[in-house]
Parts: C-alpha cells; sequence; structure tokens
C-alpha cells in the first residue's frame, strides 16, 4: 500500500509520521483555551474532532463522542463506530475530499497544541514477552542456567501495574524513594533510588471488553490500537522487593504512553508472525495469523543540557508473544477485561549489545556503563537526564508514526520528617 | 463505649451487627423498583439516604451525593463531609431524635433488599501480610528453611490485582481454567482449576488520595472504611504462574467484598497493636498508635445441599502489618493512590490449625482433608460449595458486625471449541 494522499499538503512526505494511512487519535488544549478536545493527527496539522463534532458534520450517530476531551466514548462506542469513523476520516482528509473546505478551519497546528491522556487507563497490566530481555535479565538476576523461568516458554507472564501512574508523553518523572538493600548490606534502607531505569515498550490498548475467556483471535480483535510505552522501573527497589509476589513499588512512580493512539487498522499492512516456538503453546494460546507488527523502536537519552544519544535501536517484531496471546491469556481464567485497559508488551530487547531496551540491560547491572556522545557515561539515569522512545513502522513511500514518548527525570523529593 | 440506643427498636440488641454504634454504608435495592439506593443499615432496617436526600433532610451541603446509588462521591467529598454525615446519623438515629417521625417511613426492611456493590473499585492491591499464612504458605511452597522471604520482617509484601474482578458478596464465582502443570507432569496443561481456594482478608477502602508519599498516620486518616475479603484463589494455577513475577490469572477470576463499609469511626473502640517487632521497621513504616483492629472472624463452608461448617476463626489482630502501614508503603514510590483504591490485607491465619485462613493451609497443601458436618471431607473447592465470611467487633454489649460476604462455586464452563 503506497502513501494516501490528502489535501493536508504537510501530510503527504514520506517521512512524516502522521499521513493519511495513520490517523492516530489524541487528545489536545491549545492557544488559551484550557478544554481538552478530541483530535486526529494528520500531517503538521490536528482535526479537531471536538469543534467537527460541534459543528454537525461526525459520522456517528451519537452527537456526544468528542465533546469531553478523551477518546473514551469512541472506545467503548465499538468497532462499529471505530470503522464508521475512520472510514469518514479516510474519505474526509484525502485530496479531493468535498469536505476539505468546511474541515479545513478546524484545523490546528500542531506545534500550537499541548498533547494530553488520550484516554483513561482502566486498569494496566506489565508483560514479561521479549525472550532477549527476559533471558538477559534472568541471568543477571538468577545466573545463566535460571535465567527463562519454566514456565516461560508457555505462558505470556504478566503482572497487574499501576493504572494510576500511567502519564502522557512530556510529563516530568520524580526519582522515587524506596527500600533498597546492598547485596553486602545486612538490613534495608529507605533511599531514592540509585539505578532508575527505563523499559521500551508498546502498550496495547483494550477497547472491547469480555466476561470470560476469550480467543486468540477474538482478542486481537478487542484491541483497539497501540502507543510507545515507557515503564520506568527503580532496579534496586525492585531487586529487594521482587520476591515472592513479584514488582510492585519499583514500577508504580511512573509509565509513560505516548499521547497518539495509532489505530490496529493502521498497522494492518505491518503485521507479522511471533517467531518459531521453541516449545509448543498450549491451543487457547496459538495464533491463527501474524500478530505481532514490523515497527522500528529506538531510544534516545540526553543529560541535561546535552545533546541526543540514541542508546539503543529494536523492532517490536523481536517479542515472543504478541498483544493478542497476552489478552487471550489474560482473560482465560474469566477475569473480566474491560474497555480502557492497557497492556504493556514487556521489555523489547533485540539479540545484540544496542538492540537492548534497558539500562539494565545496555549497562549490563551497571558493569558496562554506556557512552554518551560528548563522553558522558550511564549505567542507571541521572536526575535532568530526559529519555525519549520513538517508534514508526516503515511503509512503501510513507511511515505510520507514534510520535515521541518523552520524560525527564526530576530529583528526588527532600527526605520527609517522618522517613 | 456501651450499646447507644436507637430509636429503630431492632438495633438495640447486643448481638445484632447493626446497632447505633455501626452505621455501615451499603447500596440495595428494594421490591419492584430496580433502582439502587444508598442506604445505612440500623439494626433490621436500612436507612434509605437517597430517599433522605431527595426529601431535603440530607445534612451536606451538595444535594446530590446519595442520587447515583453508590458511596463514591461520599468517598471523593473527603473528611469533613465524611464525619458530618455520621455525626448526624448518630443523631438522627437516636432514641429521642426529632427526626424519627421523618425518617421511619424512609426505612427499608433489610430482608425486602437485595444489595449490590456499595462503591466503585478504582484500583485493587492485595497484601501478604500475615505471619502466620506466609509461613505456613512459604513452608509449603519453599520449604521451611525459606519459609519467610528476607524482605518479609520488612516490607509489608503487595501485588497489584483486578479491580473488574471485584465483586459483592452472593455473586456466584465461577471455577476458572487456567494453564496448570502438576510436580510430576512434563508440560503444562490448560484445565479448570482443580486446587480452588479461598483467602480469609479483611479490605480496606481507601478514601483520600495521594500523589507523593505518606506518614502512617496520614495514611491511616485516609482510610475511609472496612470490608470482609474473600481473594478466590486457585492454587493449581498459581503454583505454575507466579515464578517469577508473582500471582496473575490465579486471582483474577473474582474477589468477592461484603456489602456494608464498616466506617472507621465506628472501629475505632477496638484499635489494637501490631505484634511486637521481630526487625525493626524502617521508620517510614511505624506506627504512632494501634493501627490493627480486634475482629472476630469465621469462615463457613456449606456443601450443596448440606449445612454449614466453621472450618476456622481467626482475629484481624493477628496480622504483621496494618491497613496504614501497607497504604503508607504503597505510596512511598510517589504511586498515585485514589480514593476508591481497596487494599486486601492478606490472609488472615492465626497460630492454630483452626485458625487458618485458606483451604491450602486448613488441608496443609491437600494431605490433610478437612471434615465436614456430616462426614463429607475437603481439602480445596467443590462445585455447588458456598463459602461464608463472617466477622464483628465485640464491644461493651453490642458488636460492630460486617454482614456476611458469601459466594457459591459454579463449575467450569464447557471446554472452549479453541482450547
Amino acid at each position: 500500500m503506497p502513501l494516501k494522499r490528502s489535501w493536508v499538503d504537510s501530510a503527504n512526505t514520506p517521512e512524516g509520521p502522521f499521513p493519511l494511512n495513520n490517523l492516530p487519535y489524541g487528545v489536545f488544549t491549545a492557544g488559551d483555551d484550557d478544554e481538552a478536545r478530541c483530535g486526529v493527527a494528520i500531517g503538521e496539522m490536528i482535526l479537531d474532532m471536538t469543534a467537527v463534532e460541534a459543528e454537525g458534520l461526525s459520522p456517528l450517530d451519537d452527537d456526544e463522542v468528542f465533546a469531553w476531551g478523551t477518546w473514551d466514548l469512541l472506545i467503548d462506542a465499538g468497532p462499529a463506530d471505530w470503522a464508521t469513523l475512520r472510514g469518514w476520516l479516510e474519505a474526509a482528509l484525502a485530496e479531493g475530499s468535498d469536505l476539505a473546505d468546511a474541515l479545513a478551519p478546524l484545523l490546528v497546528p500542531m506545534a500550537d497544541a499541548t498533547l494530553h491522556m488520550p484516554f483513561t487507563v482502566t486498569e494496566y497490566t506489565d508483560f514479561y514477552a521479549g525472550k532477549h530481555h527476559a533471558t538477559n535479565v534472568g541471568t543477571m538476576f538468577r545466573g545463566a542456567e535460571n535465567a527463562l523461568p519454566p514456565n516461560w516458554l508457555s505462558i505470556p507472564i504478566g503482572y497487574n501495574g499501576r493504572a494510576s501512574s500511567v502519564v502522557v508523553s512530556g510529563t516530568p518523572v520524580r526519582r522515587p524513594w524506596g527500600q533498597v538493600k546492598g547485596p553486602d548490606e545486612a538490613l534495608p534502607r529507605f533511599a531514592p533510588s540509585a539505578r532508575f531505569d527505563i523499559e521500551l515498550e508498546m502498550g496495547a490498548i483494550v477497547g472491547r471488553g469480555s466476561e470470560g475467556p476469550v480467543s486468540v483471535a477474538e482478542a486481537d480483535g478487542m484491541i483497539f490500537g497501540y502507543v510507545l510505552l515507557n515503564d520506568w522501573s527503580a532496579r534496586d527497589i525492585q531487586a529487594w522487593e521482587y520476591q515472592p509476589l513479584g514488582p510492585f513499588q519499583a514500577k508504580a512512580t511512573a509509565t509513560s504512553i505516548s499521547p497518539w493512539i495509532v489505530t490496529r487498522p493502521a498497522l494492518e499492512p505491518f503485521r507479522t508472525s511471533t517467531p518459531e516456538r521453541e516449545r509448543d503453546l498450549l491451543p487457547y494460546l496459538r495464533e491463527p495469523g501474524p500478530m505481532l507488527y514490523d515497527i522500528d523502536l529506538a531510544v534516545d537519552l540526553i543529560p541535561e543540557g546535552g545533546t541526543a544519544t540514541t542508546i539503543a535501536r529494536t523492532n517490536y517484531r523481536e517479542m515472543y508473544y504478541s498483544s493478542a496471546q497476552q489478552l487471550a491469556h489474560h482473560a482465560s481464567s474469566g477475569c473480566p477485561m474491560r474497555p480502557g485497559d492497557l497492556l504493556g508488551s514487556g521489555t523489547i530487547s533485540g539479540p545484540d549489545r544496542d538492540s537492548r531496551g534497558s539500562l539494565l540491560e545496555l549497562s549490563w547491572g551497571g558493569k558496562e556503563p554506556v557512552t554518551l556522545e560528548g563522553g558522558a557515561t550511564r549505567s542507571f539515569l541521572q536526575d535532568g537526564d530526559t529519555v525519549i522512545l520513538r517508534g514508526h513502522a516503515q511503509g512503501d513511500g510513507y511511515r505510520i508514526g507514534f510520535g515521541t514518548c518523552e520524560g525527564i527525570i526530576l530529583p528526588a523529593i527532600d527526605k520527609p520528617a517522618w522517613a
């Protein structure tokens, strides 16, 4: 599929993130107006869907879907409305559209907009579904012989995270306090995390709920779209707390997502298969078709006052389990799934040293610090560091971009009097 | 503090769960009206707060707090309104109240009412804070030498659960499917859980949010009230899945809570201290005063068509960590806490065999089945079994009851074609 041309000129470039083929959904404010509005990215512009609806141009039967500055109502409305809206947008923004004159005044320059959380996170689940990542981390935490847990090749291992911690790209992230204990210390201390890290992930947004087990094919159809996701992780807190019941406060400070929801239809041309199984999956986890996506990913790190270094490049196709498989497993116990549930893919690491999706892996637990442009080194994040995740699917003469997923590290708060 | 007398006669009995000293909050429907209403339990009656408000008698400034059939709006309103309402209820329902004539028509017999979820669970966290339970389970899973993990005496260990799984007492619970692998099996199977279990817990409802670390004293003040909680657990799924990232589908089928929120002020006379520390806690977890409660708890099991056997009796004061300590730990990383967050205490087991809060412990992993009245035995739950949690604090001539937390086990669904 080639680039689809739009009457919005800036959308017709081969390297731009938001051509007509993409049409991702976000929430923005612009100018002096602090009312959050629904918007669709097209080139360097945002189509103000709240205004489109207010002018009676929305193709949906319900005329208050975009009035509240969130995509929650469209997500709740279900696949028929998802398809109706996308079909309308593709036609309305295409070169030669009759609606160009009516819609042109409803475009807002992206450069003038501030982006906000595009949907309400109902619940957040994070997975551990990248084999390179699991092998790397397992080797560091448990030794090479026990790197991959016995269940790993059978279960897309996941744990429930904290929905309240999910923030939109651009939100500063404050270094957490927590209980830590070094290997040579007899007792733990309460201290700011000294091993604060990133995890490069994709996030899948559940669009339809379930009340019982679902097949992988059904699960795929329940996914509304995808974002980039950074699961900020305090490794020193994690190492001391995670046995026996898993990560808790190590992952609770913040989880950042990119501001544009890239819908499943936009990614359709980039479907790719999970790798060959090393152990047969149980039937309830088998995929009827390709359910990963070929999405190039990169991580930039910018020290305070410095320049960006790309510290990792990888691809979403490196994952061992797809989001559809994860969702099918999530629902397998009868766990009710709901619109707005966010599923983190797990850290996406490739096989090479510079394709690892966390500083823990890049610096091999701090033993091999990463060298940045200008000569500074990093084992873990320092205050003032900015981390930027980038991602896009490369089409034939066009790209499906996600926008960036950014955050700057603020210093820990002063020690509270009672601590 | 003695029994406070009410003009509602049925509230003035020494063994009734709902005297004027209690005044717990629930949501009900009655008769043919399917509109959910807020209610306060008093003796064998429910004061219809939705009607009280509609008649202009509510003491709160906001006149749409109870109109929506949930206590969410009162919880959100904060401690000043919590105190105003409780003060008004204590006076309005007291013997000799001027409001008796006005309120008497707004009483609904509890026997005619159906109870519903009293609040919206924002997020659900479960802890592992009973030392007897942790020691018992640790011994079974990891051996007596490694029973208590190294961090257990320092951290109130918790993991995020699934809010969507929380249901009100009376909701049937369907036996889950899941991945299981017996010790002698080479590979896992997808099968209905054969080791489906209960966990006797208390649930603390967070009433005020936080954006950064809070002290234990502040955390105590953030708690709105308490319920009984049954954390249904599939032990066979849990055993295979829980390493390395903790329980996930084993705990996702359902979590039942009792229908009445017993407020913190009602429990004030029953405060009791956590046990002496075996290892000093870090200052951020130290309690400035007693923060557990003396609450007698019991578990009844009724086989289909059979009679009830009380299989366990214990007390909430057996816990090693209080809900206030758990909440302070939960917020320590800066994890945003929100009104409606539900914190499960962890399984409450006492030191004796008949004081264990799960079948896993009562039957010692299935090796010593529990004998029921009539001679049947149980290692884990069978289809058709009903489990009833009961609890009350014993005052001087009165009780603060919680109502029951009940659920019947339905058989697993048929095997899906794709599984």
